[in-house]
């Protein structure tokens, strides 16, 4: 028997695919067996060479482009379009797509061009994806859930329903940006996997065996395959950067406050201990350090009432290039690597693109130290109560609402049922506990400038983003290589640094895993299938170091060939 | 019978007294009605010509005698010494001295001064008194908790005890500050009146008849005499702002994030709702600057996990002073007037201060519009919910310390015992309220672009600070005017304007008051006893606009001949 949920989850998901012209239709779609990695000249085969040059360049050059007058916005948002309907006919990645809306707003910037011989704002002609967060006059929101199809955040008769847009989207239309999608993500958001009963699981491109990261995984995916320059995710415990790394991208995970979150549908939403931060996924890092700083000329505090006042800073992001110039014999940053929290150890192709960030920054000329940061067992256990704050009221509501199954990734963190709630009290003692130890940190920080040789604390800490390169379905376990940087508001950016390879990435003979939450990782891996998989670190920052960090991450991408 | 706790307050009551030198003290304290206000000659009389002369120069024109070798720190620090024991014993305002350390580092820093010709700092040899929320190694922090007595924060045992010391107080004596007493508050904090049982009440110096505001009301009261020329306190809902507005001050509350709260006792700690703030209380604008970013030059993010990385920035400050300078003639700054918030009308010497400011601004060739915003009754009922979010929880323990009794003044908010506590979903609803109303308040601040004239939304709000000039002993009933403030997290500067003046403020005959609130300020003013109270305003900003608003503070103050 087919639930009510169900068929209107299926009604849903054809809808998402009908939408696809039917010239982009992909006849069959192949299997992981048959076709385990779709990105690259896979995809390309259903594209004109004009799509493959435009869809394989970066945020940076289609903006250039454009501007240069070389590219219509009409001839970029097709060529995009196009691709990300191959996008998600090979890995189901997006929620909503609006590529007519698109290509009118293309139309307009272009006859605006001709007009006035110059660009409205610095993303003219620019397509930018969005997660299935952001509201779009004319478009829905489900945020994966059944209950809310056809509803504003689960209200059926919320007059903003179909009208309202978030800040962000506002900003972005006014800086030129091209919107044309919104891309999938876990029912709940909170999984590093992407899954819901609308249109089920997102594949990772590159390896269709294993996961597109969460819970920005549409993001993710999506970018990974090119059907998109850059977009926009969102991250409290590493949803940004898991998607990020999973694919290939670079990411940020800004400061909260830096960028405006106002207007977006969200889980848990006034939790307000760790709050989630949005921020932009791209293939390059030039093209992340373009969608930021294109937000902040919007003055977003003006919009946002928890946006601080704080304009892109080129200084800060000078300061490093000046650093990296003169220090061709002689290093002057300095990092500091944890090749392990303690808690679990990356699995080998995690542990290896981490030595070579290591070996790269050593051989520039600059100094790492090893991190011995307070405990992060502490740190992850104050983290994961604010995740379950409500005793999972908020979201076993939000399945409530159609009665649909809830994933078992999901379940794993909520169970079946509500448990009790934390008293104010309670959330207050946590408050407490969470700024001693970022305290702790930031002075354990500070004390790193005795062992730098720089007479400054170490720019930066690298660190594995996941212990995975990609999980396998399912078998995202462990969130703590992501969320020590949630729990102390962090800047990071996700680094892509190379691919797993068989050949060379094996647990050494008689690895001993140090728990049981270790032994998982280590037995959730499988040389053979995440062979080729993209392996990631990030590199993480004190709080508000936007600008540094991703001058960093650009260099350190850089050294390592990406 | 004597309990236990009375015979504790009483015997700390004593050695604050105590603590004060022979030479220092005041045979007979006079009456309110023998001496109402005991400011200016009055207290003059037990000083030094010298003396009056250094206690009288503020915070900037001390750095700079000290700094131009012409007074020697230990001179300074003596005369403040004297000046603060003589305003304790007139109006109850200290909880803590340490008279000989702040001599002693006064001494040091005389000495670093004659070999290297040169100050530590920008506080070079300049007092600065502190409420008793923060920590100074050899003192204790009773926060007027008698079960605080003895202990680090009403535990006996903590190893902190006597040795710790609050984040800014170390930045405070590395900037060359002198540290020499700390002030009193009312038990919780949660009062616009000062009163414990350890220091009884604190009165205002300016009218004996008046308290000094809370919670900073032992910083408003001992500056306001002039026995400190800057200080620190805290405001979660107006408490610094009271005490600079009832004792003729220049306060600030910055925005949550800019100045470094760490390792400062407090009430409540861990909601985060609506975060007390810490910030300088002066005699001057340019005292109160002073004070701010001399902390800003001690880089507090680098040390304060909740400090914003935003250090003082001139241009902000100077755009204002140019503004001004050009403005001759025709106005270019504008603002609006909050005359009523609907709620309570300000009494009469507020209502005229507030007529004057306008009429001065409007003379200058400044727009000023009323201002019409979203309901403040909706915001305020959000901003009292976060007061009793644990039912009183924490307020009901430290008082059970020792048993002692609650003044009347902190069980109007808290009751007898505690009450129910709000749930982390509650907690977290009401965030989202707040969020949502700071958002339409955003907006209808932007909205006044089209009314100013200037193309350019308001500068700044002027508003009451609260409906007295200052208010009579358990009549601090209405916090509407100060609270809204901290509900949206704006920058406000308090403006002392007037004094009280019984010839002209009285309410229009046949006043009706607006409702039982309203009739509550009504029948708490008295023309006769109010007359020659200090009266202020507030010039309220956008967040962190802490250099603009004091900028236009000082130039209202200027504007009014304060």
């Amino acid at each position: 028997m087919v639930t009510d949920w169900e068929s209107r989850a299926k009604a849903k998901r054809e809808a998402i695919l009908n939408s696809i012209p039917e010239k982009w239709r992909v006849q069959k779609i192949p299997s992981a067996d048959e076709q385990k990695d779709v990105t690259g000249a896979y995809i390309q085969q259903f594209l004109s060479e004009k799509e493959v040059a435009i869809t394989e360049t970066d945020a940076v050059g289609i903006a250039e482009k454009v501007a240069a007058g070389e590219w219509s916005a009409v001839d970029v948002t097709e060529a995009f379009c196009h691709r990300a309907s191959l996008a998600h006919q090979l890995v189901n990645c997006l929620h909503e797509t609006f590529f007519d809306a698109a290509l009118a707003s293309a139309k307009e910037l272009d006859e605006y061009y001709a007009q006035n011989k110059k660009t409205v704002g610095p993303l003219h002609g620019v397509p930018v994806s969005l997660k299935d967060q952001f509201h779009v006059k004319g478009v829905e929101t489900t945020m994966g859930y059944v209950g809310w199809i056809g509803t504003f955040e689960g209200k059926p008769d919320d007059p903003r329903k179909g009208t309202y847009e978030s800040e962000m989207v506002r900003e972005l239309r006014a800086l030129g940006a091209v919107l044309y999608c919104k891309t999938s993500v876990p029912h709940t958001l909170m999984s590093g996997e992407t899954i819901n009963n609308i249109i089920g699981y997102t594949w990772n491109p590159k390896n269709r065996y294993l996961c597109s990261g969460g819970s920005s995984g549409g993001e993710g995916a999506l970018i990974g395959l090119k059907g998109s320059p850059g977009g926009f995710g969102t991250d409290i415990g590493g949803s940004i950067r898991i998607p990020a790394a999973f694919n290939g991208l670079f990411g940020i995970r800004p400061t909260s406050g830096r960028l405006p979150y106002e207007g977006m549908a969200n889980s848990m939403d006034g939790q307000n201990s760790i709050l989630s931060v949005v921020g932009p996924l791209a293939t390059t890092a030039r093209g992340v350090r373009l969608l930021a700083k294109s937000i902040l000329s919007a003055k977003p505090w003006l919009h946002d009432p928890l946006v601080v006042d704080m304009p892109w800073r080129d200084a800060q992001e000078q300061a490093i290039f000046d650093i990296i110039k003169s220090s061709s014999d002689k290093g002057q940053l300095s990092f500091a690597v944890m090749k392990s929290d303690g808690v679990v150890n990356p699995q080998p192709p995690v542990a290896r693109a981490i030595n070579m960030v290591v070996e790269a920054l050593g051989k520039a000329g600059h100094k790492v130290i090893e991190w011995k940061p307070p405990s992060h067992k502490r740190l992850l256990e104050i983290a994961f109560k604010t995740w379950i704050y409500d005793g999972g009221k908020d979201v076993h509501d939000a399945f409530a609402l159609s009665g649909e199954t809830m994933s078992p990734q999901i379940k794993m963190s909520y169970g079946d049922k509500p448990i009790e709630q934390f008293t104010a009290a309670q959330v207050a003692a946590n408050n407490v506990d969470k700024r001693r130890f970022q305290k702790e940190y930031l002075d354990y920080w500070n004390s790193t400038a005795q062992e730098t040789g720089t007479g400054q604390p170490v720019d930066g800490v690298i660190s594995a983003l996941a212990p995975y390169p990609a999980a396998r379905p399912e078998l995202y376990r462990y969130y703590g290589y992501s969320v020590w940087v949630n729990g102390l508001d962090y800047t990071s950016v996700v680094v892509p640094v190379t691919t797993s390879d068989k050949s060379v990435d094996k647990y050494a003979d008689g690895y001993t895993p140090i728990n049981d939450q270790d032994k998982e990782v280590v037995d959730a891996y499988d040389a053979e299938l995440y062979d080729g998989a993209h392996v990631s670190v990030q590199v993480v920052g004190r709080r508000f170091t936007e600008e540094k960090m991703l001058a960093i991450a650009e260099y350190i991408g850089q050294l390592v060939g990406k």
